[in-house]
């Protein structure tokens, strides 16, 4: 059974004022909810089809596949939906690569390059106040529950760069062959808006300027993906932890 | 002016069937149509608020906002949409890297897959008959007009494989560490389906299996998008050509 007043809550949790207000995001799906649970994040509620969760029985409310079709944001309702506490950010630690998005947009966008900084081991995710919430439903979906294993933190982005010591590197049309470029351990690097690349602001504190060549024919207003063009840069920051 | 004919045959056009029937697909948006003008497509005709593209005036129909959200596949319509006819498939070629797709469903990543054969300068993208076909109205606009440069086939892919003579590579959750691997310039890669991988009667026919090390924990049901690992392999594959 799902109250009244419960889709209301979940249905408003699409928006980011009111996630923030409640202090709660939506999970759906077993896999990606019983990654969240066994991690940072507090289960707040369980709504579900089964009962096949090893959790305190108080939390979980069991419903039928009507009642979840009410509350669920997937085209395909997945079984189970959990609303989870939105965590305190915790500091970034400069102990690694550091990955700083400039405005991005799009939640598919964020939540594929949440996989990629779990998949590569890159802890800490700083993203610019304009970027795109990484509680929306739509990434916290994109990310498989890797959003239980990266740090991410929205800031000014500007004084973020202004106060750290790394290297800062950002992806641009036009910069270093990044296979031609030594790139350092500890790092930051810096990916811009889909549309727009990295903003005027933040370009001036962009220490080197690191590109994809093009193999093909050339197209000026072409461009990669930023999930994927993230993929390609990575891989060549960490390939040789592992080429050994 | 669109007629009640045109909006059918148009609609008609996001069913795969009809597509062939007809021999025409859609491509939506001045950037799209333009650069597949410009290729080996040909044109059928083009439906458009304005009027400024280059070719035959007795191609074009202008039509109003109302008409083109008739017959647009988008959201948010993009004042030009454009009917092309479906080429006859080339040869492929064994000068390259050829990429082989074993089963992928979603349109948006074979849209996205296109983009990175065109961007790495593979001419080649041979898919089995199962794969989501590549005139798909959302593969057309998730190419952003790639589809105009890269050779495109469906075929059946293990016949296709036996008859080559190239070496075969295939990415698996567990093979050779790719950044520890010899890649060779002349042979094909294989990606499997998003939800299974490669299957077990192409499995059989992998000279050399190779994976992308993860790096962070080891989760064993994770693994990367199929777009997001082509994009990691192709630049393995072709960094040599531009490491210098």
């Amino acid at each position: 059974m799902v109250s009244k007043s419960q889709i209301k809550l979940i249905t408003s949790l699409a928006q980011k004022k009111y996630r923030y207000k409640n202090g709660l995001f939506v999970a759906e799906g077993f896999k990606t909810i019983n990654e969240l649970i066994y991690s940072k994040f507090k289960l707040n509620r369980l709504f579900t089809l089964k009962e096949d969760f090893g959790i305190e029985a108080d939390k979980i409310q069991n419903i039928d596949e009507r009642e979840l079709k009410k509350i669920s944001f997937l085209k395909t309702p997945q079984a189970a939906l959990a609303l989870f506490e939105i965590p305190e950010e915790v500091n970034v630690q400069d102990e690694n690569l550091i990955l700083a998005l400039d405005g991005i947009r799009d939640p598919g966008n964020l939540g594929t390059i949440i996989r990629l900084c779990d998949w590569f081991g890159i802890k800490n995710l700083v993203c610019s106040r304009d970027s795109v919430d990484c509680y929306n439903p739509k990434v916290v979906q994109a990310t498989m529950g890797s959003l239980a294993r990266v740090n991410i933190s929205y800031c000014d982005l500007k004084t973020f760069l202004e106060n750290s010591e790394l290297p800062v590197y950002g992806a641009f049309m036009e910069g270093e062959n990044i296979y031609k470029s030594k790139t350092e351990e500890k790092a930051i690097l810096v990916m811009g808006n889909e549309a727009n690349g990295i903003s005027a602001e933040i370009e001036g504190m962009i220490g080197k300027r690191v590109s994809i060549p093009r193999f093909g024919e050339v197209q000026e207003t072409e461009s990669l993906n930023v999930a994927t063009a993230t993929a390609i840069l990575f891989s060549e920051f960490k390939r040789n932890d592992f080429a050994g």
